[in-house]
């Protein structure tokens, strides 16, 4: 069974049937003719139960039951297979089931090795960011309450709040149409472009740190964990050498029968 | 006939023959007098026939004729000189043959060397990007096609169906208004903010991602090719001087027959 | 007393008042019934009060009183904390100890230490950009004082004096609506668009520079410091070594009653 | 008087007298009583003739007079300086006298070594970035020769002809608005996003593969020049010491009248 589960004919099945689940989550938000839109209907459930005995079967071709579900993507891949099972009935529910169904394609990234390793690669560098984050987070939030204080008057749909002045501020830091925002405020504060300039240098100097410093440490990490180690490798069997050139004089030293120095 | 072929002289003239080639199709998209007109279809016609000679020549320059083809940049170059011999008719057709003419100005990379091989070192860096890729589009789909679900009747010329929701992202992702098409979505879905900031700060993660990954990969290659290269030569050099400083001293305590250390 | 300043429970009792203190800043902005904001004031208080005493602690704990004044965190800290005391009686001042109160959320930054490391290496980032920030002023002078010149008759809301056309280039810089100003001005001078493309290449690629410069000096220090070092220790223990071989075979040869090589 | 050239005090006050320079020309931005503005011309004067008398002290001071025109730096500021000598007359010629003095502010860069350092670092930059900028203006080329061939009946005004189609296809690269253009064509030609998509993917793909091959490039040599030598120079340290302990292993095989191995 361990055999089948890691053959490429199966592993490709799987592939294929999760882009044809792709494919009639796409084909589901086009206005269809009845017939297809029935024979989708059809499709959509024979590819939960093929998900699904897909599942009992890695699930049962697994030699130790416990680690199964330690892995994050098989218990993921379990809870999207479960989750389509649930019968819906009202509108509501209906479009709760889609959006079920459309997580269904992130499958691929638990079927694709190369995909998974990925997606692990970028977790871990997610860490590294988590006090850039923070920083960031405490920036948006001064200027947030600095503009909802002094711009809510001016217009309340940017600055109404703090949280409205943070997505505010958001667009400001994508440079969307920020001059705008700008020249709004500009009129009752002539000065607030100190507020804007001010905003945008420290986001994009914080942001552009926060990149290079990203770089370096994955860079230094790579290299330090191979070139330095292949370094040391080469130096010690140099000094080994070395050493053994010292042994051989010692002996040379000892055998002629003359006192060694002390 | 191979000489005139590398020669200098050669190079330069069909370098300059594209150089006019690409000037008479920018000269085409301005209103022009008609004796500038029939003088310019003239000119086409002669670079035509010149490009028609100069490939027949490089074939007849090349000593083994079956591996002319086997060169992409060959090929590319007969497909379009022979693209510019079909005579062309009904109004249709001569804006296909125009378009083909417009790729003549390609024709520059394969001859100049340095951009041929700009070209290549740039075709290399795909693969590299394969995967990338390919998690990007299942960001964008699945985006998407909750996008189209939720959206479509906020506005169905932005979320109509998956394929114009996926443009939209790509919108999204460039920033472009992206403010506009939140702010319409929200007054129906107060929370779609959620949606547009997960997706911009997936995006612009993973692409973030992608870029040190391409700058690491890169900069790794180079230097191990090299560097290492280096190194480890040095390396070999000291530790094969080493090796005879050991025979030497075998030899010196054979010679002086003195049993060597078992 | 020391003990208790840097005990792992006194330093988060102290974060969570700094976040409960952001917390209160952040209702503030939105409209709330007269119960819930009269008990703000309390807890606004209360949190004053605690800040107070806080820094009263650490001063106490302090060994060397003098050394605490030295400290810019400590500062800084005092500062905030004696600006929320002033007592404010008209709606202009009440503006002004909003302010403050808001800077109370930096404090996070001088309680945090992983978040003052990262603010004092983002702060010794800045001197490696004086020349490029200096050299981008003068870019930026220039074009502004040009596009003064000439364009402050088409538009004098964007080319009015220097500093207003200085706020137009930064606008043109994040290339927000850059063509909307551009197309205006190529209106008078058709050929107005070979300023704007100057200045965005010019810009750009100073910035690219700086980016590239910036990452390069980051990592030849980082580098430097570590990898060379023990590049240099293990080719010294060679050397060394080396020197020790040149000894034993020097003083094998005077026992051996042998005249040395001049 | 080379002396007086080179000392700080001289440097110095050349520095303000340019700053002041700076600020005469952006004081003339704004609308200024008639008392002020001739006073500003009485300045304007005096920097003139300061910065003649400045120039040819330092031509005065130069040892090799024909050397003073061999740097690039002293031609700017001679031409600069004589420009400004030139009366004028007429609107038209007060304006180009006006543009000179702006170039005034460039002097900056040419007095304060630093800048001028960081001027010659940034021109070493450009050529290699010139087979990229080939390649890139190839591709505008073609995409503007295609554009203003398809879509110059939707928009003349954007697609008119090739170099207008040019700049539009900049602001596309810039994300300016290109949504707009895009819509716009969609509607004759629904499947024009392809065209769109293409040339943003490419114009990225060429632009970000010229950074990393910027920051690779300027990396190595930095790297090859400084860090290589150093290895190279500790090696051969090594391998100078082995051949002397080759040497001194000959001599005492010799000196013990042993016969060498052949």
């Amino acid at each position: 069974m361990q055999k089948i589960d890691s053959s490429r004919v199966f592993q490709s099945a799987v592939i294929c049937i999760i882009i044809l689940s792709a494919l009639t989550i796409g084909a589901k938000t086009y206005e269809l003719p009845p017939l297809v839109e029935r024979s989708l209907v059809l499709l959509d459930n024979g590819i939960t139960i093929f998900f699904l005995l897909e599942i009992l079967f890695r699930f049962a071709a697994c030699p130790q039951k416990r680690r199964f579900f330690t892995d994050g993507w098989n218990i993921f891949d379990t809870i999207v297979v479960i989750g389509s099972l649930i019968p819906l009935d009202n509108a509501e529910a209906v479009l709760l089931g889609r959006l079920l169904r459309v997580f269904r394609v992130l499958r691929l990234v638990s079927v694709v090795p190369e995909l998974r390793f990925l997606i692990n690669s970028l977790l871990k560098a997610i860490p590294r960011m988590g006090y850039i984050a923070v920083l960031m987070f405490i920036i948006f939030y001064i200027y947030a309450a600095m503009g909802s204080m002094f711009f809510s008057k001016v217009n309340s749909e940017l600055w109404g709040d703090v949280a409205i002045s943070m997505l505010t501020l958001f667009r400001v830091a994508t440079f969307e149409d920020w001059t705008d925002v700008m020249y709004q405020t500009m009129e009752f504060y002539p000065l607030s472009w100190i507020y804007y300039l001010t905003f945008i240098f420290l986001t994009a100097f914080v942001f552009l740190n926060m990149m290079i410093g990203a770089i370096l440490e994955v860079m230094s990490e790579e290299k330090n964990a191979k070139e330095t180690q292949a370094a040391h490798d080469e130096h010690d069997e140099i000094v080994q050498q070395l050493h053994s050139v010292q042994l051989k004089l010692d002996q040379l030293t000892d055998k002629l029968n003359l006192p060694k120095d002390s």
